[in-house]
């Protein structure tokens, strides 16, 4: 069973994200172990201190280096890890094909930054990947943790139902977008499905949706390319 | 005070992001009302359906027009909306430009995808903003409707306190990336801190602040270049 560890500032973000839809059904099919660890319990001190201001200036609070050094020791002493992700504005912008190398492993590791950031030696010591959830700004790495364990759990055999199958999503088979999709009723004030979906006719209906696909593919591209 | 409504198949995984870190302060403080509506409340039949399989076939299942005419023609009868903004894989990827844009507008609703995705009449009708997290894939779209959410929240006056100014982030100044960070102690396990930020003097830390966020962002731009 694949194991997934989430070190964080602020553990309770992330309890109803894993546990609702198809993380919980991951989880309660015994497919993921996801382990969620209190960054405040590897503090040093009695205050429990896990921030400091940073070195040289400047605003905001960082995440100080020993509890994780503290932390990340105690979870490599118990098991090995394939991959120890960090989430920073820093990193390479995620894509599916890092979901799919990451759901081939056996152990993950997912370090959520927070406030302004994580003491830099963290990275320096510990990272194997680097990711970046885009080029806007959260206020935490939360979120971007929980994409990442999604996208990874959704790839794990058996935990998708045959009617979710990932293999005809968006973005699966490269930057292939789909065709728009319709379901009844046929006809709802006054908008109608395209008339070739109600056809039955396969061929049609086959070549109908990859025309559309590649029509909005393109849209897509050119929408995203980046200046 | 701006207005969240967010729409969503599975609305409890919603609630924890939200009532944790700068979320709960922000709602706390009266600076931000967030709604999350459950599509099921507003399905039309006693089963409470609210998927359906698409015309034309395919695996997966859709979530059905009926209930989001519902839902959004009740909000929309409450008050005015300046953007109903769609979670789709094929919307464009999210930027910190539309987290700046969406963060003045007064009311926004956000509507999560989920399953295979919504009638595409929904989006037809409704939609104002068709955004993306990426090209990866997700469970459902409720994550990045809690990414739109925190982009836009944090951004509002008053709900980051001094020390959290958004102002020096990594992205809101173009696509920069900043130099990194380091805190106490000075030294940790043979870690040492650059010397130049424990010197006191502020010309060479900004100097050395400066080179090093140009040469992460030249990384950060190689990285991230769309092929």
């Amino acid at each position: 069973m694949m194991r997934i560890d989430i070190i964080s500032a602020v553990p309770d973000s992330l309890a109803s994200i894993l546990n609702t839809s198809i993380m919980k059904r991951a989880q309660d099919r015994e497919l993921v172990e996801i382990v969620v660890h209190n960054l405040r319990d590897y503090a040093f001190n009695k205050h429990k201190q896990i921030d400091d201001k940073p070195f040289g200036g400047g605003a905001g609070m960082l995440l100080k280096v020993e509890p994780f050094f503290e932390c990340i020791g105690k979870i490599q002493s118990e098991r090995d890890y394939d991959h120890i992700v960090f989430t920073t504005p820093k990193g390479r912008v995620y894509e599916q094909t890092d979901a799919n190398k990451f759901s081939l492993a056996k152990n993950i590791i997912i370090i959520a930054g927070h406030y302004k950031g994580i003491d830099d030696r963290v990275r320096e010591r510990f990272a194997t990947d680097e990711i970046s959830i885009g080029n806007f700004v959260l206020s935490g790495g939360e979120l971007l943790a929980l994409v990442i364990a999604d996208s990874i759990v959704r790839l794990i055999p058996g935990v998708l139902n045959d009617g979710e199958s990932a293999l005809t999503d968006s973005f699966m088979d490269g930057m292939k977008v789909e065709a728009p999709y319709y379901t009844r009723p046929s006809e709802y004030k006054g908008m109608k499905v395209p008339d070739v979906l109600l056809s039955g006719h396969d061929k049609k209906i086959k070549e109908w949706k990859e025309e559309q696909s590649k029509v909005l593919t393109e849209i897509w591209k050119k929408n995203n390319t980046m200046e």
